[in-house]
């Protein structure tokens, strides 16, 4: 299998970190390539962002869908242009938040999710109620660190920690969602400090949700519904 | 007062119609310019052609917003960037979809949107979700006419009514909201025609629904909540 | 046009002020004028206020139709009768919770309503309910101050400032409601307050927003659909 | 144990007819006595009747309550003044719809409402929304027989038939509620009729069902919550 | 009358205090039987119980169905086996959830329920949930204190008042539910004191709701819905 | 890794077929093993029959975890009995309901779920409101056939485009989910036929889907939160 990852942001400072990372979660002989954008922000971290970002992304589905891979992932916790791409390609293609959500619901009865800025939680909150999970969304909590920040932020797993906890503790999350992909590698960090503070609960990676839920597509042939991602007409479009 | 149309499409072909609809809504002295795009897509009829327009429309909002003007309407039925465009402007901000199914709740228990193709649908069900106005949603019926279509399209009033009484005599709407802000002019004809079939429902135009939303807004010094609609970040960006 | 405003309670006290922050707010060559009741109570404050206003008012709707005026607002954050009286009229009719809270839908994701008495909370939350837009009501805070004392309360910018900081501090709220059309002029004042403090959030006055959505119904000739609001039968009924 | 029916319209035609049928219901030794209004509509058949009808039950409510009896039954599917009720009196008060419906709720997952009128619809469909039960509302279905029609419509259990049998084969409701009041003496008719064609469903009479509950919570010596219904104000009204 | 309460765990301590109970609620001439089980557990304090509990409570629904009985009460704030139970009698079934909560929704508007430790938290919201009256539950507290704790707990009351006041004070309750059918006999205790401490809210007990419930469905002549709970098609089952 | 599926019925008849179904979804190198029950029904159509499923299912949950298997798969398409199970293990277990469900909330905007009797509708209704995914569920089809009869009805496929069609074509279903795990081995072929008649939606197979998110499960370390899925206290149970 052809796992494509389509990180949604200029720049190729994070391409080689999250080929090691989707490649610690793919299955032995699955090929993970990773590509960012030519055009776009340099991280997702508003609407305007994520609506800066669909041009690119799409443009990048397009080139992926030609190149004969499996499956796509866009990496990013907003599932930015998802939709659009799933009307242009049957190819299985998701973001970071539906499958970290859905793999949440699983797990306990209130999800909270982990997010680096506020300006996020009003896309976060739209997107739950978009696609109609939003009823066990307890709380989004945010940790006051830019994505860009995240990398070599040391305290990152510290505040992680703290919003999780005051979260659980204040009867508001069951299981936790790290909200933004670029918390890379510290889900089971964090999952780890909870529980040695007696709150066993679990803490969902986003890209690990996302890249197993695409192999689990793959693996059953599935793609997505033409009755509700239809084809969009011919006409003319310019880049 | 000074209204900026933005059509989140490319090509002139329609400014002057706009142009001329909308200036026939609004009050005495208000002045009415309308722009087009650059780049995108010649109509938007799917959330793929939608997520080509945004950064277009982005553009166009920060010109305006340069430019001086006092409001912004972006002239699509599906609200393309809107949330985006709050992000980065003081001005109100309204595409085709919100004023019109807010207008819509105060007329009648369950609305009914008459679109263009099937493609919409689901874009149409997620943004009513999105705002959390989706319980009075009754139905959305499709006339089979792509946008570009409509203005030659003799029969399109015959549609509307075809598809507008059916849904009234289902008892799935009490109100209709034109989905297409390229339906333009027809509001008054199907609404008339209705009532001389014994269904009197009201009919809600997009743009003059938008136009006199914004001058509302304008009139009332409101601008959308900084809580909500949070400053973006400053970062690197390539357009 | 010809704007009648019925201030759902008895005595002449209020009409003054009320005519001129209605005609502070309507376009040019906007005539207004201002009616209360013979019978009914001094304000409203419970839904037993409400009940006793219905009679009263639907009277004063009565002989709005027959003066021939354009429209109808009943100057109450209550909505009283207003659905009754869309039965019974075709002007355009409304309160004054609805164009408020419609209105804010659009500036903020939660909307926190600012009231005078606990006494009126349940009545508004199933308001809410009821128009079913209630899942963006984030709270509803009172400064306990009954509506007869509102004109001279001198304090009352700074309790409404209060309770918005702690609502929209609290996560509450995006874009605040004044939920008493008691509450006159005061909007502007408390949206700067919050301002100044950093808070940058809309106050929608429900005075503004009601006769503002009548202006536009009048101008787009919407009136109220005759399947959601039927004529009611003929019959026998003492006043 | 004292019950007092409020019939909520002019006139005494229905008061030996109501006596008759709600004494067949109650507990032996409770006392029933029936009282009309002086004021309001001949019956209720849209917000218009309701609202009419708000003073006149009001006035009846401050009767019992001097009265000394021990619960008030307001005989109206449409709960009119229930709430208002509730805050002047700390007898237990119930309307037609709220008992039938709960009862409803534990004998069936879709509850069918048959109705006299089309006008009626918004209406319960809004007070179902108003007391958050509307999910499990499947359907309301109207007979077209006006309130005042019900006593000499020889074909009156014929057309609930036919209405309910409709309801239960479109996969629409699994338990029924006589949705007037004045459907008297009715329901255990159209339940036998409905089984002895194989549709074995329940049928909720709101009179029965609302003798009981008041019954029920006279023995459990529970009254309306204080922090819902406060108790109004003090002030000026005029009747 | 005949009511036949199966108390859905092992052993027969608890027998004589709940046949007292029940009885002091019946009405003049109702016969009281209790029953437990053979195999099950010694409380009801987790998904594991209740379905440890099942076969045993249907196997006591058989027996009271052949035995003539005219109404069944499962004594379990869990409503454990409600739905089978229902597709294996025509006899009014109830446990102790759903009645006490349709109970309290005509009281108040936000419901609390007390319960007795954290584990039944997730239970009771699904159960909420599934009966979709989850909308008004406002929340649920635990006094910490397991089911066989309650009757030695001299300290019941005192923490049943505690949480109910936290509860009503933080405006998430304004009508209590006493969450499990072992706290006997003290909810008028409970009301009494928040009154006395100017909390004017009533308290709901399980069991005298389930009990008048049962009652007045018998006297109703009312019985599940077979479109509901349709009887299970025959086949072997080795129990 | 080690599966274990529990198949919650009596007889061995069919224990060999869902081990040849598992094995052919499962990775390499999974082992897979299947137990049925000593006590229990011989199938699942009623929540009957699941009630008396329970503790033979958390009989074998136990000995699976006394196994030291990776994880639970209890092959019914009604989830019996999981929630139980997952407050006694720390093993991952699904039931074919979860799972299916919300792979197929990612692949289409309606669901709709294709069932073998009526019996087991308002069981799934319920199911799906408890999990709070109802929102999206567009329908439930069913082929009238029982459990027992679905592997020799070789009309099977027939019957499920029958009903699949009918559904997508009504426009209710974008995706359809096979509601019952002994559906083996035919959403393939239903899948294609559906396609050959036009209607490109995909067709969810519960137990390719639960294997599946097991296996991710386990490879992600996730298990159920403590704080939703509490260790029942320990006290005396009899089997």
């Amino acid at each position: 299998m052809h796992l494509r990852v389509i990180l949604p942001i200029i720049g190729d400072t994070f391409i080689e970190q999250i080929r090691s990372e989707v490649s610690a979660w793919v299955s032995p002989g699955t090929e993970v390539d990773v590509v960012s954008l030519d055009h776009g922000p340099a991280s997702i971290e508003s609407e305007y962002d994520e609506a800066l970002a669909g041009p690119g992304i799409l443009q990048r589905v397009e080139e992926a869908n030609a190149d004969g891979v499996d499956a796509i992932f866009v990496s990013c916790g907003a599932d930015p242009a998802i939709q659009a791409a799933r009307e242009i390609t049957d190819l299985p293609v998701v973001g970071g938040f539906e499958p970290a959500m859905l793999t949440a619901l699983t797990l306990g009865e209130r999800i909270g999710i982990l997010q680096v800025l506020p300006n996020v939680l009003p896309m976060l909150r739209s997107l739950a109620r978009r696609y109609a999970i939003g009823e066990r969304l307890g709380t989004i909590r945010v940790i006051d660190l830019p994505v860009l920040g995240l990398s070599h932020g040391d305290d990152l797993v510290d505040r992680l920690v703290e919003q999780a906890a005051s979260a659980v503790c204040a009867g508001e999350a069951d299981v936790l969602v790290l909200g933004c992909t670029g918390m890379l590698g510290v889900a089971a960090a964090v999952q780890e400090r909870l529980a040695a503070d007696g709150l066993v609960v679990p803490v969902v990676d986003p890209t690990a949700a996302a890249v197993l839920w695409l192999e689990s597509q793959v693996r059953m042939r599935l793609t997505a519904s033409r009755t509700t991602y239809l084809t969009p007409p011919a006409k003319e479009r310019i880049a």
